[in-house]
């Protein structure tokens, strides 16, 4: 019951498998967990919340369980609540998180003692990349003070970004509900001459929401994601595209994800070295920008009047419960954290690797961060899709990678194909 | 039939019943018919467009009907399309108008040639105040001419500010799709310390949509409109309500219509008498303009960190297709246009009038605005339920001319009092 | 401050407009109300709920609220939750009734002995025509015993079949999710050859949300409802209809109102005068007979094969929540209900009369029943965008009728005419 | 690029991947490509046959793509269309198939026949079991009158009961909308006395919508499927377990795969061998089976009554379009359809193994079926969140299987877990 992966080494990374063990670590009367939600908000996370509850009571029969209120601050400056099947009955249904959630507040000590005085033993934390570092933390404590607490990471981020896993809950339904922002500026755009629509989609660094909200919509006439530098003027650039679709369709919709670009708008306005609590980079407002620039260009350089459509949809996103995959993906995620607990590991987060539910160091989620791959076949397929520029000036270019990566090595027409005759 | 608007005068203002007249003045195959759809989108105009068609084709059996491409300007500068039932069948299930739409084009003697050269003898014309003051002109010009030729107004604007007509239509296909971003604002500032959630909806001149999403969703503190002006510093002013319901709840959430408060923002941007194409008022941002004011003054006067989230839905709502209530209207506005038509009335707009739909003369329904009165039910029934301060000075309580004006002369207990024993 | 209603006497009917009143017969905190929700569910029940507490609470300074669990049986056989703002704070997100409900368990003695026995001073009553009916008991039963008590109404019915008010709570919302089964019918049917679907949409004795459901879809080919009788079988019947527009184009999509037909459905099973506990006639499923009837006649009678697709989404359409729509007309008729209790009105339900908000003796609403009347417009109006068989073999034709009713009687030409040069 | 499948054999068994090849068989303007879709609808049909054409003319610059109409039979009765990717730009919004659709019809000499006589060399063929085993059909005729056709299935079935493939295109939206039945069934019952809900899903060989609709919804008190029988009388039966749950929670949610319980249904009514023109087993309407089963039983043999409620939301399912990770995921198949073609494959049908597209002979596809295996962690989280009774008479419990399965073999602590001090 190993996930292997295989990665650098010749024999691969092993995780443990998620799943409910044979021998249980804690007497389920003597378990006194709690949960605490940490960060932005997610579609699911009520899900994951409610799914904590429920399985350690229906699965282990565990009656003690607390909510802490408000993020990690909630240890130490506020009361908790009780949480039964009962009073986490319906939250799935609910956008945003029942146990209030906050940025940064995260003090080791303090945690840990709040830990140690409330006589907890298990702490399930829901939370970005921030977040799961700050669980590391306290775990790390808790194994110096030599207490038995477990500790259980759930990750969360809607971007898709948590390294190791296959993808993060929320992702799904944040694809989805993106389709309403595409499909408004589509409407938008192609309804008036010369209509310009950007949608920017929630990305700090990875753009998975953008490319598959692009390949979903069919309407998306170019994607901009961090990982691929882009650039505006000239030969290739953004605006010459942009004019010869408005030519060829009379509009165009551009999604760009709000990491991508950010070396423009941090010239054009100032320091992009600021981070919020969480520790995440505060950005600027690419989208805004954006579309500044392409009105400028166009009104001013090319005298053509564009239509411009500019929507920022986030919150509306974020804010939505999960849909039925997520809401799935979520009790797995749960069920999984609850067994491992249970079962006495600590320190550690859950998540699928290569299909497969598995038990995963913190760090290991931490140290590094999940990226579009610009030779994987994902991009290839989207970059086929939109037809868009690949902004690579060099001869190395991305398809000829791809088609390289994908040729058959050994190339004997077998039985599927077509015989000569 | 007549359609009595008690307005001002002792006898009332009559207008015609909209309906099948006996007399019909246009020879069926002798029509030619032509659409144009002019200025913002907003639902429905994509089903009236269908039942022009299908009301010309299945109550008159008239077949040539034209679509203008791109708003007033495609009289002269484009090409027509054919519209038919076939062609029209499924376009009310989308969002945008299929014959396209621009601000501006209007030249009064351009589109008179296009109508008197292509030989159209019925024109329905479909946009907001100046596309209806455009219509007029055309009205007048072709019975200048001595031209046989019926021109018909729908007139549409989602912020339903259109004078002497009950509702204009996609309006309640906007209330319904504004609860959206009203509900993720809801979700984020509820999740969080200190939330304040600011939704802009459309609104250029009056309170509607404003008025009636809060009152739908229940989850609104505050809603502000053009019509009622407000202040943020001191005594009574919005800051302080703000900060009185954070400590209540914990979150606020501020409705605001687009034209709201443009005093303030042009007080500290610039020029405010700018005009787009079709004469609109050009609006400076005012939710971006309040949620930065409410963040400076929370973070530096009060210092307390607020946790700002705005959201601005417009294009999202304008977009899509209109619900089945809309639907209905907007069937029954393209029916009315069409009887009116074929009877040979002209220089008429369509609507309902105190519930009755009704022929209207088009400078009736651009001469003055329809507007959110302070003293109307309506806006108690919010007041009541928002409890959001008045922001007035004086004594002239607006809650106390309400009750003046609701409460009964005489005071009979009848029947249904509650007999004294 | 009187709503007038023409109804056959010369001087018409008048109702007292609801709204607050300058004398408030109950002190605030000497009321003790109760909040009971019966029959079957339709959308908006939680919101009158919320607005029903919130109304007493923030308008009137009302602590003292109680839940009656179940229906009318409630009273005398479970407990009483307590309600708040807080606790009803959300209900109106959610579908169903968060009172829970039941049909019959009317017993008026039983009930007033638990009024008195718990003190209760305002009782609101939401429910159907049998519910109101026992409301009236109630009231006439607390007046009997001289109770100081007022009896409040809240008229339910999603079928909109309530007399004199304008339109019933949740219709809208009904209207709305019914095109989703309808679209689902016209995909089925419009993929396959001969496809026939048919939705069975809710209306025991009134045809309103498939009259309304149709007109909104644009997609349905005839609208069955029990006020217009139809017949199968040979010319005009619905059998020649239908074959006729398989021919035309491939398929036909049947709206049927469960109530249409049922003397057909009756000859062919059994005994139609059987009456569940609400006193509602119970019907045998029309749209399930149809389809059986369809099916026969083109595969034996025909030798053609039909694709038959029978939706019935009656419990999809009651089960959700209202939209905004109704959540605003929700909240009106529950504050109505509240100034009205509180001005010591009793024995009335609220509602729209001709558009303004009135108190009606519970009588006046149960005596007669709201119907589509074939010669109204609405009618019309269908009639002539399906252009269905009439189902008429009389000359009386409804069309003719229509439009005698329409037309003017004096004919002028007047300003608004296109003039004669 | 081999997927390789572990079954049975030491070796496993290898599939190629799918993807672009390096030598391209067909000269893009030699190609003449047809698209049928048979069988019942499921959502996305309408995105694979958009992103078969758009596929050929952007990749590969194919121009010429004709529609087969209405299923196989239109090969040989009715004329083609013409499709490009204008004709098929908008059609992944709309449910259904924009080809048409009809079961049976296959008859193998016609349809090569009419290849022939088209010049076509390209069969794209979207269809369920049957239809696979048609196109295996064509492609052995096609092989032994040596023309040089590429044939190339694309498996559809929205009970993801497809051999081999990871998953079905319309499964998760199908999932997703099944929410909506299970929760206005959770709604009805949950607001009265004894209520007991049924919502029917599709799944006639299989219970996977029904089991991941259940474990999305959280609602649900029990899940039916084929593959794990039950029975509803005495001690561990059905009815025992609903009445346990009604005197809990007040209500039952019971969700049943349309194939589950057939045995019952054949035996109270008639022969189960019929077929329909796909060959699928004709299947009796075993919710009305079930629903009629627990009224009776309850008020006959309990004495109790039961507010039964059954909805069989399968159209409004099926005809829907495809979310947004439907889209995603018919491109990929329709792509990967694509490049197979192109590249001179033939005889395939396209699917993902074990995460990575493959190319699979039709006939592995359609040898077997796929359905939910009862020892896998699935059905047991399913069994775990429901607690539904097993049905197993015997010790062998399928959770005692689970762990057994699960456990892990190697005990040793390792980092993550707790350590004694």
């Amino acid at each position: 019951s190993q996930v292997v992966v295989h990665k650098g080494s010749p024999r691969g990374v092993h995780f443990r498998r998620a799943g409910p063990r044979e021998k249980v670590y804690f007497k389920p009367d003597e378990v006194r967990a709690c949960v605490v939600t940490c960060g932005g908000l997610c579609p699911g996370i009520n899900t994951v919340i409610r799914e904590i509850v429920c399985g350690l009571n229906y699965m282990y029969g565990v009656d003690d369980i607390l909510g802490i209120v408000g993020g990690y601050r909630g240890f130490y400056s506020k009361n908790t609540v009780k949480l039964t099947p009962k009073v986490v009955n319906d939250i799935h249904k609910r956008g945003g998180t029942s146990l209030l959630t906050s940025r940064g507040g995260h003090d080791t000590i303090k945690i840990v003692d709040s830990i140690q005085d409330r006589g907890i033993n298990q702490v399930y934390i829901i939370g970005g990349d921030g977040t799961q570092k700050g669980a590391a933390l306290i775990h790390e404590e808790v194994e110096k003070r030599g207490m038995k607490v477990a500790v259980a990471g759930i990750p969360k981020t809607i971007d898709n970004d948590i390294a190791v896993i296959d993808k993060s809950f929320g992702f799904d339904t944040a694809v989805e509900e993106a389709q309403r922002a595409i499909n408004a500026a589509h409407v938008e755009v192609e309804c008036v001459e010369n209509g310009v629509g950007v949608v920017k989609l929630m990305g700090r660094y990875s753009g998975f929401i953008a490319m598959h909200a692009t390949l979903a919509s069919r309407d998306v006439d170019c994607c901009l994601i961090p990982e691929s530098p882009f650039y505006l003027e000239g030969q290739g650039g953004l605006f010459q595209f942009i004019e010869s679709r408005m030519k060829e369709n009379g509009h165009v919709v551009i999604v760009i994800a709000e990491g991508a670009g950010q070396e423009f708008v941090a010239q054009s306005i100032h320091d992009v070295n600021q981070k919020d609590a969480s520790g995440n980079r505060l950005l600027l407002d690419v989208g805004l920008w954006l579309s500044h620039k392409i009105k400028d260009h166009f009104t001013q350089v090319r005298e053509m009047d564009v239509n411009m459509k500019y929507i920022d949809p986030t919150y509306m996103i974020r804010a939505i419960p999960s849909n039925a995959s997520d809401n799935i993906y979520c009790t797995l995620l749960a069920q999984s954290a609850v067994h491992g607990a249970m079962a006495g590991y600590t320190g550690f987060t859950v998540g699928p690797v290569n299909g497969k539910h598995a038990y995963i160091p913190i760090a290991r989620v931490t140290e590094t961060q999940n990226t579009v791959r610009l030779t994987d076949r994902m991009w290839a397929r989207l970059l086929s899709s939109t037809n868009q520029p690949s902004f690579l000036n060099s001869c190395d270019d991305i398809l000829l990678q791809q088609e390289r990566v994908d040729r058959d090595t050994v190339d004997m027409i077998h039985k599927m194909k077509i015989t000569s005759t």
